[in-house]
């Protein structure tokens, strides 16, 4: 029996001596290596916490005291020791989640993936206890990365309004957000780092002017008013105390003993406190410390020893494709830049990094800034290709619309990751752009169906240069070409058959699907027409037309119904009165479990079989009434 | 002829002496304060920015060099120098915007009046302005309140991260952001006002150690080190300098000549620098300056010297309708809290906020926080009410649906404002909260017709207690009760007639609008069933059936037509297979310029008249061709 088989929770920490603890961390790191790596997951962030979880869990009483964790993918650790150790699935279907989840316990909180939220949750629940009531403890863990996040400056601005409102921020920094972060803040968090002089300096400076009767009061008077000002000096916590926040640290976050001695001197502070721990993202397994890039931030399954793919390595991803493609792009054209939200690789920029660095810019997690960035660097006579994952743009919508497009700017939005993502669970799936996105004046979307659409698309797109162009594409490996038949309009015919009943609107990797389905309705006789409409914002002004010549309209998204492709088309079929029927495909109304892909996409019914029997029964039932009218 | 006619461009400043730069400011006082009583619009911020605006232009040679202005408000003095001096029309149809506008003048950038955007917008100007190559300036004005929303440290964020790219940042520091300035920040910048010690003490102490030999080389050495330390006890810049900002400051705002010198230095210095203004707000205007509310930060139509309004007072404001029963509320039950976001008195929470001040928080302007911070309170057991523009809340999407939804909080959001608002231009119409809050899994929303009907919704919003619930109405006066005639599941109808033909769906204050189109249309022959949905989202169960007793359904809404409640019901008749006529009136998809909200929806088509007329035509056209088949 293991030690950490004996944790079924965090009262059972308790009685562990200090080489226990020492062991308990050392299985822990074993046992995320080795379950890691047979089912992919983050692994890097979590080997990073070990010592910091143990440490709260033993200081802190969860769940009656509320542990938060930013982000929320470095929480394997935590799950471990209130009582989930069953990692057979994670992530998979019915398995656990790869973040926190109120479902599976008690000591979960916040489950939303998006970064730099934890500040904000957690004023929120010092606010409640304030007004209710109570001594219980509110400790939020979040990233140095994530503080680049405007959300954590707006709260840390409020927590800070309240000098006796407790609450212990923990500022876990390894000097990462996915890659290494950037900015001012990061310049000074490196500065509270390697400062080491302060301590040792206030010891003998006291020394010093209590033994030099000479310096007399003023300078005394000064130096004791200067107080402050010397310890910036020396360990320059300024910013965070000038805010109005104590500052401990900073800590070693891999040195329980120490850990614990800083928690328990926050959570004895009657006020917001700060304690900056320094971790080693991928701490204690070699392979991830010697991968610069991202440390083993996430990993597929691998043999935990060599770090070979189980899995054989698929078609080029989507996200290669983009990246080959811009990068020839930027060779083409020196207005063309780039700005990512701290995602630099995952987004497929490493090239045109490499390439033009002094053409790219990677913000930070500041979603919001890439935006506004972009309006400027546009109106300065570029043109940005902003490429983030599809779920992070919803936090740049405002920015998206007041910045960008009511000031007409050329800028390329390149989302990669929509639609269903799968594994990572809710807040990761790409599936609300293309809605919130529709009331968008002057912007134009592109859903390309396959890897040469992209690279024509991403081109059309990066000559547009008065509106924001939009290209979204799925996760995951590229499928193969699917040529036209012809063109009408800008949308590409990938199925003809003539007096078609059904007009089969595929919005990009819905065009497998949807010639799938169009197979199965030939097989029931019913024919039809299957366009890629390309550009799916604006609606084509030849779809309506078109869609007149048939008795029902479908339109298939992988995005969601509400306020989709599908609604769209509905509205330019009523605004030109064509008054045909129209049957809409896409993500239902509701948050998707994680599982994989293609198991979401089945859940949903968003698969040829399913898109075939609803055509064919609306079909049947059309011509019911019309034999009956 | 007066100095300030004579001034027809920024250049037009070089020649003045500084007896005349005085007079002309106090010129432009003048005028200020008697073209903006005629009008209304934007007073206090600009006459906080008299002083300011005319050193910006001397020592910047605009708009080769680029003058941002955050917000915007506080742009007529700069209109006023660079060639705009009819402010008859001001914000009128026709007239001046009340903010920076392109089509006006090459020396305006930003359009958008949502604030903290402007050091993004620098940032990407400086960027562009690296990559191309150039000498000209970027400089952006930003208020001490707008620093205080997340997107302005994303921004300073990466400003800092290239030491080496020239920047200027002006802050605008009156304490104030519409109200006091609130957070740590605050009173971060008040020790930055209230020091004026550090000059002095730095010319002693030099002398002082030159002089006192005893002290020796290790505390000559350590204050040496310590200089930045001892900068920030005494002139506590730290907060920027550790973020790696030159700072100076802070200068007095009404000193053209102080405000001169240090823009100067400014502009010689080659990276990123903060300039620290002091400026008052309503500066030189007794009745704002003893205004401590909001220091006139806008008026209407008023006489300037008894500040009387110059139109009677109407009937109550929706925003007062929600004032009082929100305080009727808190003092039921303690468990309603409420936020905004640097708008207490706008939005009408000045009443709870003095009965509850232990259960309102103003966060600053900080939506994205105002949601977390909400999604936190609710899981501590309370009933957060944030009340803010329906405009801002775009900012907040994310957090909305990802920390409030996605975790179940009963969150109940006030929209004010909502709808077409008119004279404040395009970036201030709460025109797309109903359509990307359409895709919110759970989120109901309420658009009251009436005072009733707010009052009933709020209650009914404050008792859901496990989803976000959004009550929005529009600005200016509650029109008079309509009462229902009969009540069909959630929806009231307000109208009802045997065999009606045509079902239309009045969406909050629309109601009054298709009242009077049913009236038009009557006198057509066609008859109307008129309902309010009261809840728009979700779709009441009982409208599909409803809506298949009639030939024609009109969904009619003052929000973006694209994503609205006229597409979900088109979704909701879809999938139930009522496949009706339906036809959807509300904005059409485009930025709204300047006019009277009347004027607006009268040019939007959002009339009876045009109402009636389209659907009346679409009745035609469906007979036609009835009697073709």
């Amino acid at each position: 029996m293991t030690l950490l088989e004996d944790i079924q929770g965090p009262h059972d920490l308790t009685a562990l001596t200090e080489a226990e603890l020492d062991e308990l961390a050392e299985e822990i790191r074993q046992f995320l290596i080795e379950a890691v790596a047979r089912t992919g997951g983050h692994l890097g962030p979590n080997l990073g916490v070990v010592e910091l979880t143990i440490a709260l869990h033993r200081v802190f009483d969860s769940p009656a005291d509320r542990i938060l964790w930013d982000t929320g993918h470095q929480s394997y650790v935590h799950k471990l020791l209130t009582g989930r150790q069953d990692f057979s699935k994670l992530r998979g279907k019915g398995g656990l989640s790869g973040y926190p989840s109120r479902e599976e316990s008690a000591h979960d909180v916040i489950e939303n993936s998006h970064a730099s939220t934890v500040l904000g949750w957690a004023d929120g629940l010092a606010k409640a206890r304030q007004v209710r009531g109570g001594d219980d403890h509110v400790v939020a863990v979040i990233g140095d990365g994530a503080l680049t996040g405007g959300m954590a400056w707006e709260a840390l601005n409020n927590i800070a309004d309240a000098r006796d409102r407790p609450l212990i921020i923990v500022v876990n920094d390894n000097e990462r957000s996915y890659a290494p972060t950037i900015g001012g803040l990061a310049g000074h968090l490196a500065t509270l780092r390697t400062t080491d002089g302060y301590e040792k300096f206030l010891a003998w400076g006291k020394e010093f002017l209590q033994h030099t009767p000479l310096i007399g009061q003023p300078l005394y008077g000064s130096l004791h008013g200067a107080k402050k000002g010397f310890k910036d000096a020396f360990a320059p916590q300024g910013m965070f105390e000038d805010l109005g926040l104590k500052y401990l640290g900073p800590v070693d976050g891999h040195d329980i003993a120490a850990l614990e001695a800083a928690l328990r001197r926050a959570k004895r502070f009657h006020g917001p406190v700060l304690v900056h721990c320094l971790t080693e993202k991928g701490r204690g397994y070699p392979p991830a410390l010697e991968d610069d890039a991202d440390r083993f931030h996430t990993v597929g399954m691998m043999d935990p020893l060599t770090c070979a793919p189980l899995l054989p390595a698929g078609p080029p991803s989507w996200t290669s494709v983009f990246g080959d493609e811009i990068a020839a792009i930027g060779a083409e054209r020196a207005d063309v830049v780039a700005l990512t939200a701290a995602m630099l690789h995952p987004v497929g920029l490493t090239k045109f990094a490499e390439l033009f660095p002094d053409r790219v810019w990677d913000v930070g997690i500041a979603e919001q800034h890439a935006a506004v960035c972009a309006a400027g660097l546009a109106t300065g006579g570029l043109h940005p290709v902003v490429a983030v994952y599809a779920t992070f743009l919803n936090r740049a919508f405002d920015q998206v619309l007041m910045d960008v497009a009511l000031h007409k700017c050329g800028v390329t939005f390149v989302l990669d990751r929509a639609g269903v993502t799968g594994t990572d669970g809710p807040s990761h799936n790409g599936m609300w752009d293309m809605s919130i996105l529709q009331v968008v004046p002057g912007l134009r979307i592109a859903a390309p169906r396959d890897a040469d659409q992209l690279r024509a698309q991403l081109r059309e797109a990066v000559d547009v240069d008065d509106a924001p162009t939009v290209i979204r594409f799925p996760k995951e490996s590229v499928g193969e070409a699917l040529p036209a038949v012809a063109r009408i309009g800008g949308m590409d015919v990938l199925r003809a058959q003539e007096d078609a009943d059904v007009l089969l609107v595929a919005v990009g990797v819905m065009a497998p699907v949807c010639l799938q389905a169009a197979d199965l309705l030939a097989g029931r006789g019913v024919r039809c027409t299957v366009v890629d409409p390309r550009w799916v914002k604006p609606v084509d002004e030849e779809l309506v037309p078109l869609a007149g010549l048939h008795r029902l309209v479908a339109v298939v998204e992988d995005n969601s119904r509400t306020g989709g492709v599908g609604w769209a088309v509905g509205q330019a079929l009523r605004d030109a009165e064509v008054d045909v029927l129209l049957r809409t495909f896409g993500i239902p109304e509701q948050f998707l479990a994680h599982a994989k892909r293609g198991e979401v996409l089945a859940d949903i019914g968003l698969t040829p079989v399913e898109i075939a029997g609803r055509i064919s029964a609306a079909l049947t039932r059309e011509e019911l009434k019309e034999n009956d009218g």
